[in-house]
């Protein structure tokens, strides 16, 4: 004789595949910035970018995450010409990430390693960074 | 006695679980390109991008969209050195997309609003736009 | 009186149903480097990312591909001069993919045609192909 099976455990199964489907297609606003270049015009409109997103669709409905490396990770050492706003801004929730490799190839070069602005996170490499993020369903914007 | 299921309704029920994970992954060609800079090379490539990807999948097949912000806005307005052309692409159904917040901005520098050209829209937020449209499925390009 | 299922059958098509979700979000580190530029620095900087990224996750675990168009063709032809660089690379498994529609708008403008450096690819369009590999969960990097 063949084993039936009670309706609420179909049920229940079918419920499990849709909110696994559900939730993978669930729209979350994330935004992965880049910044890679020194050109301080286009720095400045990536923080524009972030804090006009952040304005338009509120603190907690928006991730924000500004991605520095190459001739960009200037924007977020201690000799960054927007130091106190990026300092400002990451009280504020933007979240700032730096390039690892950058700082060792700026450290090679220099003598010395980059100092970051506080509230700034060092990742292993800024691209690495920016296709995880493109991976975890953030948007990408490259001013 | 535990109630059995009937073969239809559950391979029914397996049916429409299928489709919607197969219309999730549906892919349809979007894109988005994104005019940030008020360099006139780069805003004409934006322009012949968009020429040839239409071209090349014919009108029906592909939806393009162009989002103007900060100093790449100037691609959309009536000082606009691409004006009758992009008042032509507007008619083949390529989207023209102004960003508010840098018309608002340029309003209170200069005075007096950027007048839009013919057939483009006015979203609220240049990014903000980028973004769901990125959300929507569009495959992004930055010239 | 209904026909009722085979308990093995029904976990044998949630399972089916499982796995094509599991396939379609399966995560695998794709990138795809755009340069549409000719300024030499940042067509520099689109190699070092490629190494960069292959040298992180290793040559099996990251699929990467540059895409070249527009001014940028000029990386992946006899006159760039990233020439022996990029031949090295393509032997290393970073791919690279030269847009056709510009190789015919240079050969018309100048009346040659330009020649490909030694593992490059040519595709119809680049930005064609940047849209096809995002559809195909490419990440995007322009640097």
């Amino acid at each position: 004789m063949k084993a039936s099976i009670p309706i609420k455990t179909v049920l229940l199964a079918a419920l499990l595949v849709l909110s696994s489907v559900a939730q993978a297609s669930d729209v979350k606003n994330k935004l992965v910035i880049q910044v890679s270049t020194d050109d301080a015009r286009t720095q400045k409109i990536a923080l524009n970018n972030a804090v006009n997103l952040q304005k338009l669709y509120g603190m907690d409905n928006v991730v924000i995450e500004i991605v520095a490396y190459g001739p960009g990770l200037g924007l977020l050492t201690k000799k960054s010409g927007q130091a106190s706003r990026v300092e400002s801004l990451a009280l504020q929730d933007i979240h700032f990430s730096a390039c690892g490799n950058t700082m060792s190839k700026v450290a090679k070069k220099s003598g010395k390693k980059p100092v970051l602005l506080e509230g700034v996170d060092q990742v292993t490499a800024g691209v690495a960074r920016i296709m995880e993020l493109q991976q975890q369903g953030y948007a990408y914007i490259r001013p």
